[in-house]
C-alpha cells in the first residue's frame, strides 16, 4: 500500500486506528478452545467486527512465534484473511547485518505480504535499507518507544546536546523517504511529540502506547498530526480484550468505535482542511 | 548450558569455534535438493562433520523465516539434532517490551530449547530482563557490531565522551551477570576490543566476523581473551560454505579445523594456565 492510499483510507474511515493482533492463547474465551485454531477464529472474530472502523492491523510476531509452528500458520491465516486496503504491519522489531535484513524483508514482504515491517536502529544503515528496496512496502524504525526502558539507552543525550532518539530519527530520514519509512513513537512520549514532529514533519508514525500502557489519543494528536494526518495510534489489549465471554467480538466493536469517534472528532478539529479534515 | 559446562567444553575440545547455520536454499549444494528438506540435510551434513571441533552452533533465524512454516520445520529438526553439550545460539535479535520480551523468551527457550537468543538494547531494560530469568539460559545483547552500519549509532559519542556502546555493555552489565549475558563484539572491530575487554571483563563475548567479513581471528583472540577464554568466535559462510560439492561437509571440516587448531594455539599462548590453557 503506497501512501496515498493509506491516506485515503484514513480520509474516508475518519480513523487512524491501527488494532494490534497482539493474541494470547491463554487470554481469549474459553468457548474458542474448541476451534482447530483458536488463536485464528480469535482474529477472525475481531477483524469482522472491527475492520470498518480501523485502517491497520499490527500482527505482533511473538505471540506467535512463542507457539512455534502452529503460531506462524496462525499468523499466516490472520494476514490472508484481513481484507484488501487495510494496511498491515508486522510488528516483529527485526535489525541484522545487510545479507541478513535482506532475508527478513523478503520474510515479512514476500513470504507473508505484509505492507510493513518494524524494525530497530541499534545496527545503522545497512540494517535498515534492505527494508526500503521494495515498491509500496515500508520500514517501521523504532524512534522513541512507549517503554520505561526508553530512559536507558534513547533519552540519553549525545555529545552535541541532542537526545539519541533524535540522532537516530534525523539520519534514519535520510535513509527513507516519507513515502517508504515511517517511526515508532511511543503514545506515553507526550513531552517530546511535538519536537520530534518538528524533526521529521512529513513522516508517518506508529503511535504504540494508548490504552493499557496509559497513553493519552488527545494529547498525542494534538501535538503528533501532520497535514496527511500522519499518525498510526495502535491499540491492542484495550481492544482485543475489550470482553471476553461468547460476544467478545462485540465488545471489541464498541471500545473500537469509541477510538475512532475520538480519532473523528480530532482530525476534524485538528488537521488542517482539506487534506483529512472534512 | 551453564558458564562451568561451556568453559569445560572449551577446554575439552581446545576450541572456541561457533559455527553459523546461516542456511540460504539457494546456496546449498544441487544434490540436496532432492531431499525433502534440503536445508535440515544441509545442516545435519554440517554437524556431523565438525561437532568435534566447535562448542557452539548459532542458527541465524532471518534464514529460515524467509522460507515460512517449511523454514521453522528445518530450524527445529535442526536444534533437535544439535547433540547435547554443544551451546546453542538463536541468533534472532529480538528487542521489545516487557510482555512481548516475555513472549520471546518463552519461544526460543521453551518452545525451541535454545541454550541463548541474541537481543537489541536500544528499548533498554525492561526489553531485555525477560531473557534473564530462565536457568542456564542466556541473553546476547548487541553491543559493538561488525558492519558497516555500526558507526551510525554505536560508534557515536555521548554527552560525557563515551561511545554509545559503551554506555550499552556497561547499562547492560548491570541488568545480569557473567553467567547469564553475553555481549556481541565484532571481530571487525579490532581497536576497540582491548577497552571493551576492560569494560567487561568477566562476560564472554559473541564475537562474528571472522571470514567473509573479514576479522582477524589471532588479534581480536589476543586482545578479547579473559581467564575463561571468555569469546565465541562465530564463522558461518568461511566453514558452512567451503565447498559446494557431493564432499562439502568434507571441505567444512577442513576449513573448520584450520580454525580449530589456529584456537587452539592461541588458547595455549595467550589464556593464563591452568583455566584453559593446558
Amino acid at each position: 500500500m503506497n501512501r496515498q492510499e493509506l491516506v485515503h483510507s484514513i480520509r474516508e474511515k475518519q480513523s487512524y486506528l491501527c488494532i494490534g493482533l497482539d493474541t494470547d492463547l491463554h487470554r481469549i474465551p474459553r468457548h474458542l478452545h474448541t476451534h482447530a485454531d483458536p488463536v485464528f477464529a480469535f482474529n477472525k472474530a475481531i477483524i469482522d467486527a472491527t475492520k470498518d472502523l480501523c485502517v491497520s492491523y499490527k500482527i505482533n510476531t511473538a505471540f506467535y512465534e512463542c507457539m512455534g509452528i502452529r503460531g506462524w500458520e496462525s499468523l499466516q491465516r490472520t494476514i490472508e484473511y484481513i481484507p484488501e486496503g487495510i494496511f498491515t504491519i508486522a510488528d516483529a522489531k527485526r535489525g541484522d547485518i545487510g545479507n541478513t535484513a535482506t532475508q527478513y524483508a523478503k520474510t515479512f514482504f514476500d513470504t507473508y505480504n505484509f505492507d510493513s515491517v518494524t524494525v530497530a536502529p541499534y545496527m545503522g544503515q545497512d540494517s535498515v535499507t534492505p527494508f526500503l528496496a521494495f515498491t509500496d512496502k515500508w520500514a517501521i524504525m523504532l524512534g522513541l518507544t512507549s517503554n520505561e526502558g526508553s530512559k536507558d539507552f534513547q533519552l540519553q543525550r549525545m555529545e552535541d546536546g541532542e537526545y539519541l532518539y533524535e540522532k537516530v530519527l534525523k539520519t534514519g530520514a535520510g535513509w527513507g523517504t516519507p513515502d517508504n519509512l515511517m517511526f515508532v513513537v511511543g503514545a506515553t512520549q507526550t513531552e517530546q511529540i511535538a519536537r520530534i514532529r518538528a524533526l521529521v514533519p512529513d513522516h508517518f508514525f506508529l503511535v504504540p502506547g494508548v490504552g493499557a500502557q496509559g497513553g493519552d489519543l488527545a494529547e498525542i494528536s494534538k501535538r503528533g498530526m501532520n497535514k496527511d494526518c500522519g499518525l498510526l495510534v495502535n491499540v491492542s489489549r484495550g481492544i482485543i480484550y475489550a470482553g471476553n465471554g461468547e460476544d467478545f467480538a462485540a465488545d471489541a466493536r464498541t471500545a473500537a468505535l469509541q477510538y475512532q469517534s475520538e480519532m473523528a472528532s480530532l482530525l476534524s478539529s485538528i488537521a488542517p482542511a482539506p487534506a483529512v479534515g472534512v
